[in-house]
């Protein structure tokens, strides 16, 4: 096969990008609910052209979580149709007007938002990603080239068969949702550099690829999907509501990115509150990597110290939870397991400035009784998502009420936190007059 | 001297930008009435440097205008000062609450403005940006790494040194405000690809400077600055308004962006329109480079027709304007100068696909008084500013209220049209609970 013309590819998505920008929601949402309609009507292909990419991956012998990932089953054919559905339930942002104002000389001021235009998306295995992408950029009015794991190529390619069948029955163009079927690694660089068409760039996957796309992008890029969180209980914490949302951070979702990378314990409550915390870790048998004073509290019942840094697991009959000695990198790791960071400040600036040098702006947090401390808090730490008494775990489209979510953008350009319809718009000005002129 | 190393630049850029962001508003105007102070106290410092650079400018036998451009005079100083007083009487965007909502689950949540963090602004020969820029990011929390032309250095570095002594007595880290003295292009492509330091890029100057910026920066880039810009006069236009409107925005300031490049005009009102709008073109000699049928009506009269595409000069005596047959790229022409393109449409179909094809969505407007053509305009040009009723000229920070502004944008990623404070500004989301979790 001839390598893919990223180039025409381009081409073609702006061009359709004019004709969707237009599309009434009517048209939108229809073309949503066939989708929907032919993911369930055509499950026996989707799963059959899913077995290859099943059986490919078995052959490599990956791990049982990537299989279980790829994996279609009537079932989660079912669920991707549902959330396809329920995009056509959302509002349609494109054309929502918003900001208006008059002004002196009597012009009637607003903006108005439009599609950005078109969407490049470079993802891993995850198959649902091809249709709530698709679903997405169609409800806001955006055309996009999909470009998927080779990993899953059988898949996409049927998947997209149930796209453009509704598209085709709308009458939109079919260039509007494209998918890379080449999957040289060569084209995603070629991706990246189609500036002359191509809006915004949003990596769906692990931390090299979105490295990978900042690095090599000169088109705007939307990095984020990487937590390595803190929350901070600070000394007039509810203790009992601090063990609580600590627990739901760290064990809800281990594997997400809002989950918990490290706990921040005052000192003046940390003798108290840890062995509370360390119990409550213990039912779910995570593992805490204790900084030196944190360690200390928590062994010191049986008087075995160790040196600072050495790493000695405890049984867990002995203690109340896996303790371990935290190593220097620990603090920017990013767990995604049954592991916690454990670290005890003297104040809040301390804690300040831990989380401004170790966190990657995701989702931080506090849990405080102080409305100082809290205002504090919620004034200087800049992460995507600050949470005042509550899990971070709310970091989320779907909790924030986004009712779907594109990406959690940890940028500080366009869009940042989780990002919805809306956030997949730019605007234009709109000024009205009767005949004012500018000398 | 050895290169300078942006590197090390960006860095430093980055630590101060942490310091800034947590400034009160009350440090950040009185550093700013002091940058104001200082510009007119040390005038005769400032004008020596200056003066290097205008003799370098002479014995390069530049133009007379970029002589003029790059020219300072306490004349020139006090409206610089007086605009970064503007800047310090404008709200502070930072910190500002947005967006609030209460979740069905009790959690408070909004949004909060924070700085971008650190911008690198590239322009040419105006001595104005440096500290106009130099204002408008102290103020919006942002620090700034300043990369001004070759042309301009030594009156960049006297301006510098005012901004520094203003920042200095305010106990700002003066790495927050960085001019590269080294004037070397490659620091250029050096800046573009700070992406571990900068978060936002911001060209001012021509449409090459854009262009090297949009393809060789993998951080986000704010292009525009660049207008061809149309006004379709419908069929039910108000004449003599469509003329007003039309005149305004072709002669007001013809160097500028958001001056006219081309007239669309319906044919059924074209065979009056057009000698209308010749004679008022005529008052101030615009040149008018006209399609084939708005040739003919403008020159039939005196029944010399030529083949299309022929250019003829008529002498002002004969003709009401300059009128000349237009060439295929004309309508891809910024003009900067005092000529129109004027082109005959049949419909407003062909006018949405006329703007569609040659604008590049800076400032597009109709005249009309059926309400049916305008709301199909306001739909479906997606230009950055789009005008009713009204001239061209008003897509401009200070016309539309912002009171300051950074840049236009036509691009769609971040901010879209006239961008000021706010538009240098990210948020964050804060959530508040007592005790919430996620299962």
């Amino acid at each position: 096969m001839a390598p893919v013309d990223m180039h025409e590819i381009g081409k073609r998505a702006k061009a359709a990008s004019k004709q969707l920008a237009r599309l009434g929601t009517a048209v939108k949402n229809q073309t949503l609910i066939a989708m929907a309609e032919g993911l369930v009507q055509c499950q026996d292909e989707i799963i059959q052209a899913n077995a290859l990419d099943v059986a490919a991956a078995l052959a490599r012998k990956v791990e049982p979580y990537f299989v279980d990932r790829l994996t279609l089953t009537p079932a989660r054919l079912q669920g991707m149709a549902d959330d396809v559905r329920s995009v056509a339930g959302l509002p349609d942002p494109v054309g929502e007007p918003f900001d208006q104002s008059v002004l002196p000389n009597g012009l009637r001021l607003h903006k108005r938002r439009i599609p950005l235009g078109v969407l490049g998306v470079i993802y891993e295995s995850r198959p649902n990603v091809t249709t709530d992408i698709s679903a997405l950029a169609l409800k806001s009015g955006n055309a996009v080239i999909l470009r998927g794991g080779s990993d899953n190529i059988h898949s996409n390619k049927a998947l997209l068969n149930v796209i453009h069948a509704a598209m085709r029955a709308s009458g939109i163009a079919l260039e509007a949702v494209q998918l890379v079927e080449d999957t040289d690694r060569a084209r995603i660089l070629e991706l990246l550099r189609l500036h002359d068409y191509v809006n915004l760039i949003i990596p769906r996957g692990g931390a090299s690829l979105h490295q990978l796309c900042r690095e090599n992008s000169n088109i705007p890029v939307i990095t984020g999907g990487i937590g390595i969180n803190h929350i901070f209980v600070d000394d007039s914490a509810d203790q009992a509501q601090a063990v609580e949302i600590v627990f739901n951070a760290k064990v809800s979702k281990p594997s997400v990115c809002n989950a918990l990378s490290t706990v921040l314990v005052h000192a003046a409550i940390a003798p108290e509150f840890l062995p509370r915390l360390a119990a409550k870790m213990a039912e779910k048998e995570v593992e805490l990597r204790c900084d030196e004073r944190a360690y200390a509290i928590l062994t010191t019942d049986d008087g075995r110290r160790t040196t600072a840094g050495s790493v000695v697991r405890r049984p867990s009959s002995r203690l109340p939870s896996r303790v371990v000695s935290a190593q220097p990198n620990d603090w920017d790791t990013e767990w995604l397991a049954l592991i916690a960071g454990v670290h005890i400040v003297d104040s809040l600036d301390e804690a300040i400035e831990f989380i401004g040098a170790h966190s990657v702006e995701h989702s931080d947090g506090i849990v405080s009784q102080n409305p100082t401390n809290i205002a504090r808090f919620m004034n200087e730490v800049d992460s995507s998502g600050v949470f005042v008494n509550c899990s971070t775990r709310f970091n989320d489209g779907g909790q924030f009420g986004l009712g779907a979510e594109v990406a959690v953008s940890t940028q500080r350009i366009h869009a940042r936190g989780p990002m919805g319809l809306r956030e997949l718009t730019s605007y234009k000005w709109v000024c009205e007059g009767d005949g004012q002129v500018r000398w």
